[in-house]
């Protein structure tokens, strides 16, 4: 066999069968192993982001990796921002970059270019096979590391001839790496905080915020009455009625501060002190309480729900069942709201009509906040958030998202600006008839940047800046757009009118798109 | 004054009065200036490679640089693909990237990214400003090093503080770099080379493809025969009648060898010999005639055009006055066709209604062969190409060029792919009133793709890799989303209403696209 068909056996040995991609000449044997290899998915993107999008919201819900596959160095470029989010939201990612033939690159060909560098930027691990007999070790290598000792992206750079070229055959997993230990010390250092008087905060990130670890949280917050928070930013929360309820930070550096006031131990699990989002002037960037030594159990990198249980056990908290009605939101669905089509009103209706186990993608930024709120007790659910501050990537995870999670409804919050950044993701939307409802928000601003212009300038922007952080001229028509690629879409200008088309797309199943048109934010 | 306004000021001072932006809350204080320092135009885009494809227009237009503003590495990555494009195509470019205030770095909050090292990929120059002090010192050196001593992007990277901090004020130029010098030992070789027996071909690129470059080299033809070729891919060439002839170099290997067979003198100027744009199996990389020495008397960051002058001079090489009748092309008009909507047609066509001086942006893959063909004698025009094979410029690009040369017509012909790559180009065109005419070749498959397979593997792709390169389920409906955003479009399905709704679009000003209805390509 060939490299290419190595390579997708080995994928297919070691679990992967899900492969986003927009391959071009120098991938073309990857494209043909298809035909040879049964099992592996293809799905075609229009764009790189919406592909490595994809392989981000497949990784957050399996925990297990997709593959992608993109054109050389710009084809990495062009999927890179999606690649910085999946970095920070700790995605296993096998991320495939075709190159040149090796001993074609010296010629400096037009689409030669630093693969390699570009990937260090955005990967936990980078690779370049030297031959199509490398091409099986290096992906099971690949596909082993995106997994452990910590999840991540893993880059896998193939030059052409490592996919023509001839290969003994496909390699099998290496065995599992050494599993992480936890540091009992720490444990008992963090223990002995919180059996003393104060204010307790556990924070935690990561995959503490999936069913078991926010358990073990709860049980250590029942024994010490410590209030359990998460970032204002994460990659999943399994969240809704019969879910542990936590609150979570908010945006704004001063609003953190306000919010943990007082607090005298701050045990951090799967995570890191909060810091501001962006710097302020003659504000803090390290928003740790005033005086706080914080405790972390878990970085980010280590396995913060094996942290959280050990400390519950340390602190022989009480099993989670004696806890769990106190602990867990009981459902308790917002009233279908009647009056003007508000983004808080928008959130009470999401709220009252989401079906069981919804997977919502939130890209929005301003106007995703009300929604969060009132689904709070609504039916169980996981939140999808852009953990790297990189806007274009709600309706590419949604794409993998419901890849992974096909009897599940996909809901994807979109800001307008944010929704720009990646539209081309609605026509795989289409063609993969996944079934994702997505949401835009049509305030027709790039309304966060007026806020932050007002808290940087404490004024509000002048034409010439406003024009920037305009959407106006033209306005933009999403619904035209939906329905160039394939997907059915509505434009709303009425709460009664968004209260049934969104009740209609919950009920059935396939990509939509549903435009909301609100009042244009001035900063 | 702070920071972000000596910024503005010094671009200003050096020359720089364009800013294709899509700023975040990182560069609010740069976006604030617009309203204090009148003169800057500020174009905004909904994506960044949007912003860094139409610098590369402007660039390529006008040889002096526009600015960019992106938001930070992610931002960066977003206009990277384009950024490959321009570094090929040597365009000037001010690359003003956005980051986090350098005491803010630490934290590692979301948006933390190398930006640096992914410059480090795309631009000849990287430099990380320090203090706003500084600000105007680097802003004008990037300015200087983007056109001198060859052009290029350059990088200048801002943390926030940078922006917001107190500046002495804005830099002046810096004094201009020494120009390059001509290696006339060099012009000696070559003009003995070209004084000898044998087929001699001169191969030019860069702005040895401007009228004055050509001169030159028709100057050289006409003394020693040689054959005048410019490569398959090149930035700009100006062309059309009263320009002078040359031939373009064809994209397959194979054809390259074919069209220089019996070459025994290869002088270069402004390029390098030719290379395969890919590798493929058993066939060669290098394109050089067997057995000849290149002579390079300019390679592409040297002055091509004053060492054709030079070696003109040496070749005592007769005025061009006395040759231009034989060297030029004379005003030949296809006439109108009749028939199928055929690329062919199409091309002959745009050839026929083609106005003076338009600017044509080639990024249409496999069709763009034709009109190129078939607008050789019509009015003298621009044609620019995807210099880095980095698809998804021919409308970012168009929109620089539109604002370079705002009393001429621009024409993208975009493939289907292609234009996917950056559809939101068509809202700034909206914007800003451009006077473009976007021609979307839809075949909808990778056209190019279908072909490249073939070659690869010596068959048709199987029904999974052919998926893979199919644009259909759904097929894209480019008229709905081109007014989405606020673009008026056609969708030709003969090649009448074809002539009529292009005539239309050359008659009258301002942005519109036609999308042609092509039968969709197998392999």
């Amino acid at each position: 066999m060939n490299g290419a068909e190595s390579l997708q056996r080995t994928l297919l040995n070691c679990g992967v069968d899900t492969c986003f991609m927009n391959p071009g000449t120098s991938e073309m044997h990857f494209v043909a192993a298809l035909d040879n290899v049964p099992g592996m998915r293809s799905v075609l993107t229009l764009f790189e982001g919406v592909a490595t999008g994809a392989a981000d919201g497949y990784g957050r819900m399996t925990e297990t990796p997709a593959a992608t596959l993109l054109h050389l160095g710009p084809g990495l470029a062009n999927g890179m921002a999606n690649l910085h989010n999946a970095r920070r939201a700790a995605s296993p990612i096998v991320n495939i970059v075709g190159d040149h033939a090796t001993y074609h690159r010296k010629y400096d060909a037009p689409l030669t270019s630093d693969a390699e560098g570009m990937a260090a930027t955005v990967s936990k691990w980078v690779k370049v096979s030297q031959s199509a007999n490398d091409v099986g070790r290096d992906a099971a290598e690949a596909v082993a590391r995106s997994v452990e000792p910590q999840r991540g992206v893993c880059t896998l750079v193939l030059p052409a001839d490592t996919a023509w070229g001839e290969a003994d055959g496909p390699a099998q997993p290496p065995p599992p790496a050494t599993p992480m230990t936890i540091d009992t010390e720490l444990s008992h250092v963090a223990a002995a905080a919180l059996r003393g008087e104060g204010r307790h905060v556990l924070l935690i990130g990561g995959t503490a915020l999936l069913s078991e670890g926010l358990e073990a949280a709860a049980r250590i917050a029942a024994k010490t009455g410590a209030e359990i928070f998460c970032d204002t930013i994460t990659a999943r929360m399994e969240r809704g009625a019969g879910r542990v309820k936590i609150r979570r930070l908010p945006y704004f550096p001063e609003a953190v501060e306000q919010t943990l006031e007082g607090t005298t131990t701050l045990v951090l699990a799967g995570t890191r002190s909060p810091v501001a989002f962006f710097a302020y002037p003659d504000k803090s960037s390290d928003l740790t309480p005033r005086g706080v030594n914080p405790i972390q159990i878990a970085s980010p990198s280590d396995d913060p729900v094996s942290a959280l249980r050990t400390l519950a056990e340390v602190l022989d908290a009480p099993p989670f069942k004696s806890i769990a009605q106190t602990a867990c939101a009981e459902l308790a669905l917002p009233a279908l709201p009647t009056g003007d089509l508000t983004v808080d009103n928008i959130g009470k209706t999401i709220g009252a009509l989401l079906p069981e186990h919804a997977v919502i993608c939130d890209d929005s930024a301003t106007s995703g906040v009300q929604p969060f709120v009132h689904t709070a007790t609504s039916q169980p659910h996981d939140w999808l958030l852009v953990t790297g501050g990189a806007i274009g990537q709600g309706m590419p995870v949604g794409i993998g998202a419901a890849l992974a999670r096909p009897d599940n409804k996909v809901i994807c919050l979109e800001g307008d600006g944010s929704a720009m950044y990646t539209i081309q993701s609605l026509w795989t939307q289409a063609r993969e008839n996944l079934d994702v409802t997505n949401i835009v928000f049509s305030n027709r601003s790039y309304a966060i940047l007026a806020i932050e212009y007002k808290r940087l300038r404490g004024t509000t922007p002048g034409t010439r800046a406003h024009d920037m952080l305009d959407l106006t001229r033209p306005d933009l028509d999403f619904v035209k757009m939906a329905e160039g690629m394939g997907v059915e879409a509505f434009r709303c200008e009425t709460l009664d009118d968004f209260n049934s088309r969104f009740a209609y797309c919950m009920q059935e199943r396939g990509p939509r798109l549903i435009e909301v048109i609100l009042p244009p934010h001035r900063g």
